[in-house]
């Protein structure tokens, strides 16, 4: 029987950003060429630092050194994704966990077959929407294409079976989103539809997700902390701008002043 | 005899944004590296959904997906070359209209070769300033170089000669912009010489362009109410910003609340 | 005995910048992926030209053309890299001032030896944080490893030795900036820590000091300037801003209005 998931606790989210905010990790993003700027100031509102090196051979050294790695495949092209697969490489060896980002898989087949091969290398989290997630788990088989348009809830047993398979923690988020271990999960709530009006939210939450995994402590609830903090921020954000436009300065700025009290 | 084009009617210009609205096209833009985040923004502020598909294979796969394709050669290399000659050519072969912006063709060899390659694979719009509208024309035969403050009246005679001679729907946009298709002409005026110090403003505009000309109807119209969406709202934002940094976002703004009606 | 530089002049400042205003400079930017649409728009912004010119033939040919050109190795790649060599080859022939952004130079080895190669083809000016201008002097023989959190004064003398042997200008930015040619030095006050919560303030200095570099007159004077320009808008931006996120539009905003008066 299908078990609809409780909401993130905020004592549980606010001790996770307290630790966040204490730890300022480093964090390497090889990321899509489109959201770079937005990714990397998100991180940095937050107060943790970005960087993104993307020749093979330095980004194989910096994955040795950065607390943790974000693979977003949203512009995938082949020198990139060498320099993916030898950042997830060197950053396995030193266990430092990752995220895959897998950007409008399924429709697509190189990218498709990427992140197959990417997710036998044993992501930490997996951060995607409905039809990315379900597309990702291969539990769909129905002639419908996949539609991003899919509603979290009900891509929630393809993110559990997906994260039973991958071993990672999967985040697959909409209008609430849902954070699983495969065996527990936490509903987040927040955010606003305006968000999808913003290119890169997603990508840019990803990285959170990223920075959050390299924390100590039970990486689900880590996880959904940093979807509760995009969420929570995103809502005020919407709250007190005019529209997309000044969403963003509205919504950096949020981040930029987030105290872990709020998230109680 | 030279005739100076009528202004866009207010009822067409509606009618075609209407059109817009209820359509929400998906835009494939291989585009330069520079104006990506703007052009993304641009795109759905307006309600259109922008992607960028950028390895030669999947770019290939996702014209004949996308309901329009966008060219911009600003930032030009080798290996984006290829994914736009792929794209082009399966969007031609699915009947999916392309638009070509000529950034700096004229002056810069290696990219006016591969403008002029382009030309000859019937892109069904070419947005440009009035430098590059007339180097793309090949009418310009003098010894003064190409100069992008060169008026987009001035350009016109070269801009209906391109058109008859390609096929295209030419939009020369300056001070007024002028749509031609080679017999017909439409000026457009608004904007304000503030969006030539935000980055970006004229590669947004052909990505509207280029997600009008998805639209069934007159092409002549779909262009010229492109360009009259995004010089209304520039001139909206311009009269209630500070300068370029404060642009931006009521720019954005502007797009996300602009209604039909305001286009009358 | 070390001497403590002495603040810039504002009558010195104001001079430079209103020469900078009357040459509105064209500007080739080969810069890193994550901060190029920054990049321009502060050119933009201050009356500047920008362009990002990059698969190497058109590199090499653009060059000749534009007033100055800018080398930030910030996201370094291989094809990127042969652009930059034939760019900077063909600055050089043309009499053309280039600019080095050593960025994360020091710990990451292919940028290094990369760095250190374009360090013998003469750059007319070098900016960077402390870190990266005691990584690249080859002063720093400590075990620590580098750190951006070097105090730009406690890098003075490897910029000064760096100055001397590289025969460009050295900018060590910081809470303090100092401006050296190895015999004579400025410090330039201005700024805030709120600035490196905004991706891309340091690589869009480079820029400006790039700008400042095609101009006539005392370069040492120029590229204090270019210096001051930023340090005084980012302290006027974050006066009248919530956090980084509203930061940027207020601080492109600034650039634009300044008068030299201001710099007084």
């Amino acid at each position: 029987m299908f078990t609809r998931p409780d909401v993130l606790p905020g004592n549980r989210a606010a001790a996770c950003f307290s630790l966040f905010k204490s730890h300022s990790p480093l964090i390497h993003c090889l990321t899509n060429e489109v959201v770079q700027e937005l990714t990397a100031n998100v991180l940095l509102a937050l107060g943790a630092s970005p960087a993104m090196v993307v020749e093979p051979q330095e980004a194989e050294q910096f994955s040795r050194v950065a607390d943790a790695l974000l693979i977003n495949i949203g512009t995938l092209h082949q020198p990139r994704a060498e320099a993916m697969l030898a950042a997830v490489e060197a950053a396995n060896q030193a266990g430092k966990p990752w995220v895959l980002d897998p950007v409008a898989v399924g429709g697509l087949e190189y990218r498709t077959r990427f992140a197959q091969h990417l997710l036998a290398m044993k992501p930490a989290a997996i951060r995607g929407n409905a039809s990315e997630v379900m597309a990702l788990s291969g539990l769909q088989a129905s002639g419908r294409g996949v539609d991003s348009r899919d509603d979290s809830l009900a891509a929630l047993p393809a993110a559990r079976a997906l994260a039973r398979s991958s071993g990672a923690i999967v985040a697959v988020t909409g209008a609430v989103d849902y954070v699983t271990d495969g065996e527990r999960d936490w509903a987040v709530t927040g955010g606003d539809p305006l968000m999808t009006r913003v290119v890169g939210t997603g990508c840019a939450l990803s990285a959170v997700v990223t920075a959050f995994c390299s924390l100590p402590g039970e990486r689900l609830d880590n996880v959904a902390t940093a979807c509760r903090v995009m969420a929570l921020c995103g809502e005020r954000a919407t709250a007190s701008c005019h529209g997309p436009g000044s969403f963003t300065a509205v919504f950096l700025d949020a981040l930029y002043h987030l105290c872990a009290e709020e998230l109680q």
